[in-house]
């Protein structure tokens, strides 16, 4: 091991492909259903909401898909992005681990999203679509693909999911400095906010309402496509330039992680570091365990039935098989806005149903006191979503020290805190609650579920 | 030239010390004088409110002055820092200049004020001291210092101006994540503050009141002493790592700057970019521009008085020979706090008025609309401050591009703008003014200037 604080990779080591694990899955992923006629989706389905090149995406069994030149170019921007050595939170866990961690926050717009919406913008671009509607929870997808269709000159339509509209009027100034229009969801510009409108007319939305109206935009205009930020194939294959990374700049360390660590919301952050090392695993009878971390009050993995089910609310998506919490059901608020999402990626649930991948769950209050630990000894401030990467890691690291074990432990650090603030002062003002869902509305959302398959 | 992006050093290539520019000034500069003897300041009359190393650096006549190992530690969490071509905002000018652009936004707290208040929580940690105070105006020196303490173990006492207190919770919120403590200024905790709240209880503040208030802490309580974030010959000093490592930089471009810009408050930014080039400027002969921008609200070295003034409202601090406004100056509001400032560094005035710089002054809107353009074209949300030298830089391309000229433009890109999202949003609803001091109140200002050599 050398004795460096962070790894860098010059840009020219800046992975020329993403990598696919479709292709050395040791069984298929069960294939996503049209939901009139319960078949497998063909791309024919998919081509009026997304592209040709993102359609082949989500579909293909290549092993490696090439980065685009013009994606390169902008990945440049901010990539290769560091890995760094925590020195200073082992020091102060006092423990034998040796922590690494990947930082995706060094991007525009903070987080680790620009690394699909930077290609998602680009492939619409090349294929003369004008406009992207897409929605966002936090607001770190919305700001990624705000920045990235400034980038490449097409306008962008966000339906931000109302109480973080309202919570986050800083995440709003963000996509509209960019140049990208920011809309209330449930909003009364669409069928499906309209619907939920009606019903409630204070509702405070969801992921669920947002990919709806979003999607109804893209379906009803010809002008415009749909970008969403997680969940599907091909946002997982784009987050793969994560762990290609990773892989490079630990053997520039000259370690190698015994356990992957990422946070879980709609998957796409974790598939970015964990897909290329589960991987390395499959290839070499690898033992790095690869683990997902999910808020406890939002907990598809770890709580979640395994089954087909909608992508969201309106039920316009096609029906995935994956770890859900069922369509219906509505999590607590929490600040980790991001990872408040019903359903997971099915590549990640395919994965986790294959042994591939652990999860656990942790309350956003153990999230914050390691963020803030986290905080003081490394400088960065993290965003709530990756602070429950951080809580994995530290109980890691615990774990090690109590056993004695100098074991490697990398996680991703997906995005910086710096327009969740109000989180931390309502952490150090003592207001910020753990709110579990109620065991009666999650049993009603499952048996809800749509009997498929 | 090479076709990179940006241009990163590795961490061995971190400069192994800071340049001083006093070693090489034609002229040597006009030393602080003491208050109340109006005889040159020495070490003693310093030494209750600065640790001795610190003291030392700010007298020191040394060129190089040496970046100890733990200071270095501490760096290499972000530097070496990128040098990014904007190659995107050249298109979108049409300019046939080039244009790079320093990014200190990498660092923890978001500028590039980390890279002093790292030296001075060490040099005052390896002295024994406990505590620091400090002021703030926008944040990004108290939150720097935050963090700094928090890294070295050291309480921090920040006074922040009292409107951005109110107008910035999320750096307060920072601060405290950082374990520091933050008081609005005025505050009842001093006698400098008390005096302020009784003639004026509704008082927004100002930097001149914030700095009379934690030097008052430091000089009375045994446990602490004072730092500041700007204006002093150290600071200039630690901020030079930028400068050294921009002309390692733009010698892996193959290029070589025409004109190098910065904004300037108290000086620091500019100081850490422009003072290397400075010193290749009179060893070389060399022909490199050297550019500082200030807000026309606050205009100290294109409209103020080059003579010797308190560096607070207070009258605690030395008397120095700088550009100023008159320390009963009141600045006019602008997003720009961290510009807000009524002197300018001494070592800064000193090269102005040795011909070695030039400086010109914008209005606040015509800088935030620079800023919006590189945001949409480079992706980087910049911070009001720095929006003064893109709004620079922008105006030289645009020459170049007048007058046919394929020149090569550097500037400091001094912070992001995370936590001025306000700003852009005031910006964007068209309320964001351009208020212009009244000419009367900066004819008695300097009027009211100490009567000294």
């Amino acid at each position: 091991m050398t004795d460096s604080v962070k790894y860098l990779l010059p840009e020219d080591k800046l992975p020329k492909a993403w990598y696919n694990l479709a292709a050395d899955l040791p069984a298929p992923l069960p294939p996503p259903l049209h939901p009139g006629t319960l078949q497998p989706v063909t791309a024919d389905d998919l081509a009026p909401i997304f592209p040709r090149a993102v359609i082949e995406q989500e579909m293909t069994q290549e092993r490696w898909v090439e980065i685009p030149e013009p994606v390169c170019e902008v990945y440049r921007l901010w990539r290769p992005a560091p890995l760094i050595r925590a020195r200073r939170l082992e020091k102060a866990l006092d423990t034998p681990a040796r922590i690494y961690f990947k930082y995706e926050g060094v991007s525009p717009a903070g987080s680790h999203k620009p690394n699909s919406a930077v290609p998602q913008a680009f492939y619409n671009k090349q294929e003369g679509v004008k406009r992207l509607a897409t929605e966002t929870g936090a607001g770190q997808w919305g700001s990624s693909l705000a920045f990235a269709g400034s980038l490449f000159g097409l306008e962008v339509e966000i339906y931000m999911v109302r109480i973080s509209y309202n919570q986050k009027p800083y995440r709003r100034a963000l996509m509209e400095t960019y140049g990208a229009r920011c809309i209330a969801s449930p909003s009364p510009l669409t069928n499906a906010g309209r619907a939920i409108l009606e019903k409630s007319p204070e509702s405070n939305g969801s992921l669920g309402i947002a990919i709806s109206e979003a999607v109804e935009v893209a379906a009803t205009r010809d002008d415009t496509k749909y970008a969403l930020g997680s969940v599907l194939n091909h946002v997982c294959l784009h987050q793969t330039v994560i762990g290609e990374e990773a892989i490079l700049q630990m053997e520039m360390a000259g370690d190698r992680p015994d356990v992957v660590i990422a946070c879980t919301g709609g998957g796409s952050n974790f598939a970015g570091l964990a897909f290329p090392y589960i991987r390395e695993n499959l290839k070499n009878g690898g033992k790095t365990r690869v683990v997902g971390v999910e808020p406890a009050s939002c907990p598809s993995l770890t709580r979640g039935r395994y089954a087909y089910d909608f992508g969201d609310t309106g039920h316009l998506t096609p029906l995935t098989k994956m770890h859900t919490l069922g369509s219906t059901f509505m999590p607590p608020g929490s600040h980790a806005g991001g990872l408040r999402y019903h359903g997971m990626s099915a590549m990640v649930s395919h994965v986790k149903e294959l042994g591939l991948m652990e999860a656990r769950a942790y309350w956003q209050t153990e999230c914050f006191a390691a963020a803030v630990q986290f905080a003081r000894a490394e400088g960065i401030v993290p965003a709530p979503e990756s602070s429950h990467a951080i809580k994995g890691a530290i109980d890691e690291a615990l774990r090690c020290k109590a056993e004695g074990k100098a074991e490697t432990i990398l996680f991703n650090l997906s995005g910086h805190g710096h327009f969740d603030m109000q989180a931390y002062t309502d952490f150090f003002a003592g207001n910020l609650r753990d709110v579990a869902f109620e065991e009666e509305e999650l049993k009603a959302a499952l048996e809800a579920l749509p009997k498929v398959g």
